[in-house]
């Protein structure tokens, strides 16, 4: 049972948050539900797939306290077209929720709210505070090198390594790393985390981009994070990351600096052909003081020169365009630097100056 | 044989206006290209379906005259990346196309000008002249209810009629009809034409907002209009438009006077629920002055309550939402008319006054 009467622009904007974290594809359809708990003037809507888990609270005039759970998607469409009216939510003894508005009513039959899973409590004192553009940043700039492949479950997130004084972000794939790093708070322990893609994701766009702190709090396996009475947690991926610092090269025989925005357009326009033959291959021929990209496919051939400063060897190395713009897409550097050895070894893309982030990134092979 | 040179946001701006009327699902390549033509310092690009046509001219310093086939897709994504820069054009001997910008250049293979399919010239002196708002009004009136199916050509496009001092569009499927008219400055003659749907929505794009009239010319199976150097002309579909005229009925046993808005987010909320089931059915429950609507789903049952004004008879009457809410979105007045007769007969939809445009809704069988 449940009676609560609530604004519908509320209850319309915390199921939009919460949905996120609702499993779309599950064989559960528990998992496609959005646990709804109505206590103490309160409404706490909480969605989760078993990993992720989001939960909001909003204010609400609450004349009998109750639970149940609604289907997620049905619900969210519907109360999206209720922002503008008052609500009132009443469930009867056959588990099925009355929304009733002005002189209309829809019910709705809910689920088992007992077969809704428990979300981890996270009453741990231990956390880390960083500053809410910090983190977004950070996971930004590493987010997009986490593997999409099941066969190695640990790279689906990022380590996060949190040490006295900084947060160190990585995350790599077959066939790239990403590395970010900022300055911390405050850390109660200095502890390695390794936090999956799609919770960093739904945690970054949660975070507003104010310049105030933010508290992770953590507890075995557990991650947790609050802003404007929306929390998130997540589960950790078990097991040891790669040892990333011995793939990265220290030592280098040709360093290219490069202006950001210059590499990125010419680089956009050579992967348009790069994309029609099948390695998206573009190939790179650093010469003196000039940069030449160059793609061929069977529609026809492009060369891209672009001024460049270039310290030791000249060389010719090919890459996947995509891997390489993805990499300037997230740097905020007007110059960077590109370090290499030799066209069969790893290219490393960071700022001129600083060491804030840095891309490691496969070469191909060179098929001309 | 050609060297031009003009400019990237020209050239651009050009190619994605023209490229819509390229052929993307066609075994015939050549409709995949944009011709491009260099003579009397003009630059024109052609693509067609073989039915619509799309041209457009843009100023350009020509060097050498000549033209050629350019493969479209591929032309019109890099050309928008050189929006902000000065381009010159070379055509070779091997028929490869250059495009050079700052020091970069690219080279595409091109495709036999010859095979390019002749555009009919328009060179009628026939034409009706309507305001620009007013066309547009019309088409987006009657556009959504053309057929999108094969088996009667005809029914893929609208037909215009034209008369002494109106323009009628009519368009219908099996399931509804819409009429629209609006009164046009001049015509050189009374015509009954059939319009393919893609043409019309593609001027319907092209035209602006301006108050200004624009000249539809008409010559033997083609109508043909133009627009700051823009021209799009059109095959007309061949064969007897449905005498549509009799499938309208006159006398209604039931009329409901509505506000629009608050009709459309009822019909939306209510669809929500009315998609889980198959058909889509939402029933109208027409009482003295409450239209109910109603719909009912494995998920649960809604019923939405609106004030009305009713003439006549009380109703029960269930249609598909979707095509009750296409009607009402293209609908321009505060409160519209519903008249009905029975419950298995079709309903009109029209403005409360006047008779600028019609509506006809077939019912669906009820089931509750």
């Amino acid at each position: 049972m449940m009676k609560v009467f609530c604004q519908g622009l509320d209850l319309s904007d915390a199921i939009l948050k919460v949905i996120k974290a609702s499993s779309t594809r599950t064989t559960n359809p528990i998992l496609e539900g959005v646990k709804i708990i109505a206590e103490d003037n309160t409404i706490t809507l909480i969605a989760t797939d078993g990993e992720l888990a989001i939960e909001k609270r909003i204010v609400a005039d609450v004349k009998v306290e109750g639970e149940t759970v609604i289907p997620g998607k049905f619900f969210s469409e519907y109360v999206r077209k209720l922002a503008t009216e008052q609500i009132e939510l009443t469930l009867n003894e056959k588990n099925q929720l009355k929304i009733k508005y002005t002189d209309s009513e829809v019910f709705i039959q809910c689920m088992n709210v007992l077969e809704f899973p428990n979300i981890q409590k996270i009453e741990s004192k231990e956390y880390f505070e960083i500053k809410k553009t910090d983190l977004k940043d950070i996971i930004q700039k590493t987010i997009f090198s986490v593997s999409l492949e099941d066969t190695r479950p640990v790279l689906k997130g990022c380590l996060f390594e949190v040490s006295e004084n900084k947060l160190t972000s990585v995350a790599l794939d077959g066939y790239r790393l990403a590395l970010a790093e900022k300055p911390i708070k405050s850390t109660t322990a200095k502890v390695n985390l390794i936090i999956p893609g799609r919770s960093l994701n739904e945690m970054s766009k949660l975070l507003d981009e104010s310049s105030e702190t933010v508290k992770v709090y953590m507890q075995k396996n557990y991650v947790m994070l609050e802003q404007d009475s929306t929390k998130i947690t997540t589960r950790l991926l078990d097991g040891e990351f790669i040892n990333y610092k011995q793939i990265i090269p220290n030592n280098f025989t040709s360093t290219v600096t490069v202006n950001r925005l210059q590499l990125e357009d010419a680089l956009e326009r050579a992967s348009i052909l790069a994309r029609v033959s099948n390695d998206n291959s573009v190939k790179f021929n650093i010469k003196d003081n000039t940069l030449n990209l160059q793609a061929r496919s069977e529609i026809g051939n492009v060369d891209e020169n672009l001024t460049i400063v270039l310290n030791g060897n000249d060389l010719s190395i090919s890459f996947d365009a995509r891997f390489f713009k993805e990499c300037l897409r997230v740097s905020s550097d007007e110059f960077l630097k590109l370090c290499f050895t030799t066209s069969i070894n790893p290219c490393i893309v960071k700022p001129n100056e600083g060491n804030d982030y840095l891309f490691l990134i496969l070469p191909l092979k060179q098929l001309y």
